[in-house]
């Protein structure tokens, strides 16, 4: 659930462009990390102070500006002064509560996203079962890109990284447009191990729906369901977002790109195609989960209903031959007691018989 | 229910622009407070009469006049007259049943807005427990914003006020476009404290559904549900009017404060995903309701068919025996008490056993 | 189940344009009335034959011909001739099986409205629970408006024509486009008091669902949900009616008008919201309903497992020790009886405490 | 079932524009007639061969050539041959299982529609309650309209047919794009008729329902549900069509016509709004009968609940007195007897007050 | 399940356009078929490198070059390099997991495809009753076209093949575009085999549903809903995609294709439309299904409650008069015993004509 809305009371009132931090606190202290590349050199460092950004703006090179941790908001503020964002951005970068979209400044491009992940520590089960969402954003200038994460350890870009460290590939010959293209597939890419492991679980649940539906089953569907709203929500606005960067007419994306980005947008859809798939899915193993409970109702009325019917109507007959008339002629008879007996069996038989052919056995 | 629509009956007929009240009144005596500044200079006072208002129209500072309690149509009136107000706009401001809208007159715009609270008496649960509505009007001209509110005590422009009184900020150096934003900012921003409210609602009501489900369970989701119908019809509409706003051709708004209006129209995509989500799992607890009643009764059902099951026919059994046949052999044997008794206690075994196999106990 | 399609299979084959009347004969003979205004002046008649309305067409004053009983094919016939209509219009003006539509055919527009009411008659209390539809057809010409109804006593055109007669207000200042609209917005207005009253009815019904479900409320949702149904198709056409004549070309329609236009459009939407409220409100009422049933057979079930499970067992008890062995050792003990009544105590008391920890108590 | 998709397996790998039937062979022998006509001159006669129509393609009155039987391909061939048909169209022709559709070929306009009706044939009950469909293709060029028919007796053109040769009305004197109206026009006014007895039935079907539910009830919902699956099929496409041909840009199709094309409009409007509201009414039916069966299970519970409850106590407290214990004083009693009938009588008494207190009786 | 995603985890973090085999490998090597022909030559062989394809790049004629078997990333990789394919393009063709797109490189058109078909062995009933699925991809150049198959054996080519052979028909005359779109045509075409097939099957378990539902027939509709969504997935973005080439601005396509471009979407709609009937059909089922539920628990709730209602009173009155009162009259009397037999008897009686009224009967 709180997963779902996260607290942002106390921002209420505050005049627009006030930074102020929303959502959990992730690390201690933020973390700078600045790669700089052009086709033939290569950068990379740990920045101590956010100062040591700044000279990376003027230089002609591509420049990656990575920040994990928007709680401390004097590194927001200062490079939102020394690179001239727009005080709206900077609040949206503070606050973890953004839906994925993308905003074009004119000399920047403001893009927010959603990177999910399982959490990886497996100590506490309920909680690994739920996909946790770190919110990037993305600034792409002209000539850099600036990404802030939340600070929780681990990201998906150190493939990225990579690739720029050896030289191989197209990354190192392009612009910030490709880089910040490249961050983005990192994100959707990742989201393909998330369906994976959903898809997994649902055939988990679905296998124990044909061979032992328990109340946890509809638990589990339940949670799954939870889950598809939870990564809908994260997934949906993308397709806009993409579509805008691919179509859009900012001069900050070349035309080499945009089949890239195509290609990117191809995969969310792909992503959302499965996400409504998934949906699909578990209404259907609601449903097939409700008629097993009535099956089983059925089931357990029918061993009643044969009990019920076979031995009240012969309790019926025994008690008649409990009466204490003076006056029973069949009491005396020498062999009233076996007739009796056999009549019962008789009775018995039949009814098995009955319910037999009403193909209750 | 009476949330949901209002007596307007009394207006059928009328010819249109014909000022009539509709809605509770919610004040004794209409308020109205006048604040004028520019960069320089600031003034803040309450009005006693309309008239006094009169003379800001045409001063080149910024003017916001803020009325509370529309059943004073008299207020109404004069203000329409004096700054030459189109009647249908002022019959709009009188009417308590509009649906949030933006409608462009050339010289001024019009938005009528809802502003979202929970009662704040707690003296009556089932009240406090209702979202309710005051209709805020809106009127922004050149050099001056109007705004009518239906007269309830409190409302979330304070902190505007007091940035208009500080001094500080952006709101001072602005024209009254960036005024209307802010207002129409801090009742977007309120929405977000409904929503958490709700959200724990939800959260409530779902622990509530795992623990122990009662039929108030049921009401309660039945109750969101329909907060759920009245925040819908409330914010719905906003989506539209402010896409208007921001992308309208109006001279009044200006460049600078269309990038304030795109963030409150995020705002309220965000608050309408919030909604949608909210309803999924408002209809998701449903079904677990429903599944959890069938469950109970299959749980109420085994217990009587297991009872039932192992009784019945051991009751037949010492109804054999009860006969008053003169010749029943088994009477006489010296064990055959403790046989039947025996045989008795096996066959109750046996069946314990096959409900056990069955896993129904 | 009349409501929703009427006969209209024997005009299956006729040539189109050729005039039938299909729908209920509503009066006797056709009534026509005259009012003939401008700023000036104002004439107010009832035509005996249609010819006396011919003398109109070309007087430069605004001329609002109203025909009560649309039976009377001839006079629709003369009318066409002679203000040269299109044999396709005169069709849907018979036919009043029409959806609510708006076509321009240049020289004038053609209007077909539902005017909606709760018959008077209380007699018959089935019948007046259900609403019901009148069809208006408008011809608006450069300087006349001719309405068609369908003949029913009454109509919520009174306050127009009152207006007109006394002379205040803006109509007679305005031409025959302010007409039309005067009259579709009485029209429109008189939805609101549908509106309200089916709110009542809902408020009952839910209160109802709470206190008592009864099949009969099971059956009211019905009645209710299909009333939404035949409102629905009434106002849901009207939105893009109102819309096309709002924005629409035709330069019958002056630009002040257009202002009033969108007025009502605004109504048609408050309108078709509030039946979306309604249709969203119901189908939660009945989920409850269906969830209160049940629940109801839950809890006859405990009674009966209850019951079943305390005495099934003793029942048994007391069958032992009526059993006729000889040889029964507790038989001869003197206090034999007691403990077996005694124990029998225990056990359903036991059953007795068992069940309140169950929560079935 | 078999309605819903016909055998075309056989078809799957031959070129495309290769002529192959598919659907029932309807009639033996294909049956040709022409009708030739201008506004002086009339000409009607049925051909043997079907090189017998070639003469009218270029004659300048309009010829109306309808075929009776699409499974005579050398007729569709050699049709398509001097007419210079495109293989495509032919192909369209001569399978059966087209959904409405048109296709503006620049010189010729194709049209494909369906022909609904209910098989005249009351011998077997089941299949005279099915809607049947024959497939209609329109072929309307410059002087000619080519028909194709299934072959199936009887079509709704008579009515047209009948007023080409009075010469009455505007056929006569128009061309063929409005004669190609005329016989869609019939087509579509003969869908009312459908709609008017499935509007019966469902009426009847519901009074059922209020009557006496049985599981026949259910078949009967379900039955016209997938009546109107058929119907939606057939009618759907048509809404585009129709708007296609009226406000597309073929210079076959007069202005004259397009004010007839938007009558027909209306009309498939009109019966896709009744089909929704079938549709609507239908699954409210589905709602009530679930519940009504509910309900009844309620009502047996009941009772079995009163008969058990109210027993199963009685029994136990005779099965006391059945005992055979030495030592039980109440045997001995005088009145013992009488009082234990008493204290039962009592006992079951209070039950029902009980049970009318709950309403359970 | 397995079905609707596949492990793409291993790609997560490289480069785009990195050469990455998704799915399972169908076959041992690849087979690599080239046809080159025009209206007057033709030339057809099987080549053992993919170097044997480079010459017919450059050749005028037309080529069709078919690749059986994805996993060999060298054959694609070295095609990319010769025909100048963008490295995207490459990546994808190597993806299985590719939804139905088309994308136009400008030299060259991407389309990929889905080839649906029930897999041949009889062997496994569970395996040979889901549709597979086989990816196709097609780049069609201005006069080559080159198909890549996942290899599976077989495919729906090979009328394609034999018309190109013969010479006959339109095939050889047209150039690449035509080709394309033949094997476009003969996928789409197969589509109404497996729809005709899944046909079947629908009716089959229509008819068990009413003969005798089981819980296999909820399993059976669970199966075909899922075939549903499968299919689903693989035909809706199909109409994008041949939309998009009907009416795409490509030279690559000629205004002659594209007629049968606009058949082929046709054909689409049609597809689109029945899986949509087929889902309503199996929803409508469902409901059925679960109503049959109910309806047998009714019918076993019945024979409990008659049998219980029946018997349960009288083994009370049986009880009576085997109470061990000493003073007890009727068991003095002469005709007594016969007396409680005739009343039982009439009770019982009485109590089957009440259960007949009230049809329990």
């Amino acid at each position: 659930m709180n997963r779902l809305i996260k607290k942002r009371s106390e921002k209420a009132g505050l005049p627009p462009g006030t930074l102020v931090h929303i959502g959990e606190k992730k690390t201690e202290k933020a973390k700078i990390t600045i790669i700089d590349y052009d086709e033939t050199q290569f950068e990379e460092k740990e920045a101590k102070t956010i100062e040591e950004c700044f000279p990376f703006k003027d230089k002609p090179t591509t420049t990656w500006i990575n920040i994990e941790g928007v709680h401390e908001l004097a590194i927001i503020e200062k490079i939102g002064e020394h690179f001239g964002l727009h005080p709206l951005l900077l609040e949206d970068v503070a606050n973890t509560e953004q839906r994925p979209k993308m905003e074009d400044y004119g000399e920047y491009i403001f893009i927010v996203l959603k990177m999910l992940f399982y959490p990886p520590d497996p100590a506490d089960d309920e909680k690994a079962n739920e996909v946790k969402a770190e919110q990037v954003s993305l600034i792409l200038g002209s000539n850099f890109v600036i990404s802030f994460q939340e600070g929780i350890k681990g990201d998906v870009f150190d493939p990225v990284r990579e690739r720029i460290r050896n030289g191989k590939g197209r990354t190192r010959k392009m612009k910030s447009d490709y880089l910040a293209y490249a961050l983005v597939d990192a994100i959707v890419d990742s989201y393909f191990l998330i369906l994976e492991k959903l898809g997994e679980k649902i055939e988990d649940t679905e296998e124990e729906l044909v061979t032992n539906p328990a109340s946890e089953t509809l638990r589990g569907i339940h949670h799954l369901k939870r889950e598809m709203i939870f990564l809908r929500k994260s997934v949906w606005p993308l397709r806009e977002v993409l579509s805008c960067l691919e179509r859009g007419e900012s001069s900050l994306i070349h035309a080499t790109t945009r089949i890239y980005l195509r290609d990117v947008y191809d995969h969310t859809i792909q992503i959302i195609d499965t996400i409504e798939t998934f949906r699909d899915m578990l209404s259907g193993m609601l449903d097939i989960y409700l008629s097993s409970i009535s099956n089983k109702m059925n089931q357990i009325m029918k061993v009643l209903t044969i009990i019920a019917t076979i031995f009240i109507p012969l309790t019926f007959i025994v008690g008649i031959y409990g009466m204490n008339f003076e006056y029973m002629p069949e009491l005396k008879w020498r062999w009233g007691y076996f007739a009796v007996l056999g009549i019962m069996a008789i009775i018995g038989v039949w009814m098995l018989i009955y319910f037999r052919k009403k193909r209750w056995l």
